[in-house]
């Protein structure tokens, strides 16, 4: 067994709620991907349409399987593995992705999946044939690690892929995606029949690691996620003058890299002021001629802001371009600021975050309501159809490093509240 | 004639003051040195032991010759052209260099070297025989562009280079200096020979542009500079946490770059409480990972501290220290100082600087006492005899750039400062 594994498992100590989880199987499942694609560094690296991808994916459809479901991998390499309900003509649709990050963790996207082949085996067993069909979906390409565009297998079943597109995703080996897929036996040139109708989704549920610090730091087993927070980015340029260090004294100088010192401090405050989800983080500095006996002559930051209400995050990214000028113009600084990208926020769908919520009530798990800062297949999905989303806590908030870490109560408690949400979605469920 | 010694002839307007001065030789310098080593971007390389720098150099030995002078270039291409005086044991020295920063401009160290020549000629035609011996010294290397160490050549005449240095100091191509010495047909095995008996000079007067804006924008002719302000060099690294963007609240944050930005903020406002020439810039900064989605986690800035003062030097340094730590320990952060560099500032000699101030008045020229920001040769000659400095103003305050720019009357208005200061020192220097 996989040393990390070894130590995640031992780690566990047997609770009653969830002895009726095929626990044994979902470590076993645990442990056989995470032996594929491990890095000298100790993390996992399977990336799309790679040997070690598809050794992952043949396991994920052997196990589809070995739990009586119907397996059709998609023409692309998407994985839906369903067990037919009822009635068979609409599906619950619960799913992530198998790929990682460069060096990646155990749990990010693979959690998902093997959550929900467990949860679902758990819940035939103790239920019989579901009143409507299930489907466990692993969505190839979530990360975008290989071709440098994630959310993929998911954006092409809701249909907004096209072909030309993916001749013209290139690896860092000049190998274009399309390739890759042939490659893999796959068939890039059917990818219309990728796209799903989607009106045959009664919903779709992810469960997912946190990837931040909030529950750990709150003591909270669960997050029911409201809301998925889309980036906005915006890179604002101050430009002064590059003069000498020496020979310039204090008050004559136009110095780049305070006005934006002081426009990266004065940033902290202003996403408070509008909402307690919203965040803007400068990550990315570039001072230029960057000489130490040089005063900056021109400092780009890039400010990225997030908040799950696109009308609070554009109301955000108004007051931080005002911040940014004010600053220029009381130090005599130039300032430009470029058109940067906007992703859209999602909200989760209201009723299915209640069942969630209702469901960790009901098994008396301690739980917030939150959002997610991070994208994720139920991003895209969740634009077409109601979308419910489950964090479990990450350790330290680490992820994508071989640093993440989920405890298995933590993941098992996770599995519970999937399980138990799917069965509510599937009682209540009514055709309109 | 070089169309920018061109535009710099023409643009000057003859005044009385400047009738007696050999103007015509001194332009032909300038244009002469000025056409050789002429980049693509229409700057100067001149870099020492090469043919360009050959081609320079024995333009000076030519000239020195014509007005009169003994020349001796020394073992290691230090040049020195010499007028004996009535009393020839002892001489006053004016120098400066002639090598450039990579497509440095027109003026920064010719300026000097060409000045000290056109003021002697003038001083000697006008006075006879001086009272005692005057030297025109060109030193080499100061600038340190291809060996990466600069003040060379003032540094070996004073004794402060050892032979195995100039094994050790090696250009982009892995040439050492002692072998581009050899390959320029000098003699790098006698470097103790360059070593001058300090005691047989009477003083070092320097004329440079200011690199500066200081003079510009105060409409003033003349810098009389009191001091040398020597840098000191410290780094601080402040240490947060790498988490993700959209993950992680703004309050769960240990963002290392916002912490350095409080930092650069807050440095402008501290040496103005020390004196007012003490100058401290950050011109480089350094964070990690620099990824537009991920919080800081570690951010390096480089500060640039000088004055001409050393002690109150370290006390604002001590002051930046104290401020570094309490923003740090206030956002929870870690900070590491580094080890950093101190170069000792410089005094003029006092005695000197009047000379050169009365010299101003006596001229009806508007000057000031300023420091120097930047290191100079004098800093070197300075530490063993009594020296001082001529400042003429800098355009803009460019400088190591080809739109370096010191208007011609402002060149000869310096000149004639150096020749009635010359003139000042012999006639009131008296042996001990």
């Amino acid at each position: 067994m996989d040393e990390r594994v070894k130590t995640w498992k031992e780690g566990y100590t047997s609770l009653p709620r969830h002895q009726h989880l095929p626990m044994d199987r979902f470590v076993d499942y645990f442990n056989a991907i995470n032996s594929i694609g491990v890095t000298e560094v100790g993390g996992n690296s399977r990336f799309p349409y790679t040997k070690e991808y598809r050794e992952a994916v043949n396991c994920i459809k052997e196990w589809m399987k070995e739990i009586g479901m119907t397996v059709h991998e998609d023409a692309i390499g998407n994985v839906y593995g369903k067990i037919k309900g009822i009635n068979n003509h609409k599906s619950l649709m619960i799913g992530s992705h198998i790929d990682t990050v460069p060096d990646g963790g155990m749990f990010d996207g693979l959690l998902g999946v093997l959550s929900a082949l467990t949860a679902v085996e758990a819940f035939v067993d103790q239920n019989g044939i579901p009143k409507w069909s299930i489907e466990v979906a692993a969505f190839v390409d979530e990360e975008g690690s290989r071709f440098n565009h994630g959310l993929f297998g998911s954006r092409a079943m809701i249909g907004e892929i096209s072909e030309d597109t993916i001749h013209h995703y290139y690896d860092d080996e000049g190998i274009s995606m399309a390739e890759a897929m042939k490659a893999d036996g796959l068939h890039p040139e059917q990818l219309e029949s990728v796209k799903r109708d989607m009106d045959q989704l009664i919903g779709y549920l992810e469960l997912h690691i946190e990837q931040g610090i909030v529950l750990e730091e709150n003591n909270q087993q669960i997050g029911v996620v409201d809301g998925i927070a889309g980036p906005a980015r915006e890179t604002f340029t101050f430009f002064g003058s590059a003069d000498h260090a020496g020979n310039t004294p204090m008050n004559m100088r136009k110095d780049a890299l305070i006005g934006a010192s002081q426009f990266i401090s004065a940033i902290e405050e202003l996403p408070g002021k509008f909402s307690e989800t919203a965040v803007a983080t400068v990550g990315k500095i570039t001072n230029y001629p960057n000489g130490t006996n040089v005063i900056p002559g021109k400092t780009e930051v890039t400010v990225d802001i997030r908040d799950v209400e696109e009308e609070v995050r554009e109301e955000l990214i108004e007051e931080i371009k005002a911040t940014a000028q004010k600053i220029a113009d009381k130090r005599e600084l130039t300032l430009e600021i470029s058109n940067g990208i906007r992703v859209q926020p999602v909200r989760m769908n209201a009723h299915m975050t209640e069942l969630i919520e209702s469901s960790t009530k009901d098994l008396n798990l301690s739980y917030r309501r939150m959002p997610s800062g991070a994208g994720h297949d139920a991003m895209l999905v969740g634009k077409k159809v109601p979308a419910g989303m489950i964090f479990v806590p990450s350790h330290k908030g680490k992820s994508h490093t071989p640093e993440e870490w989920t405890s298995m109560s933590n993941c098992l408690d996770g599995i519970l509240v999937l399980e138990r949400t799917l069965g509510k979605i599937l009682s209540t469920y009514k055709e309109e």
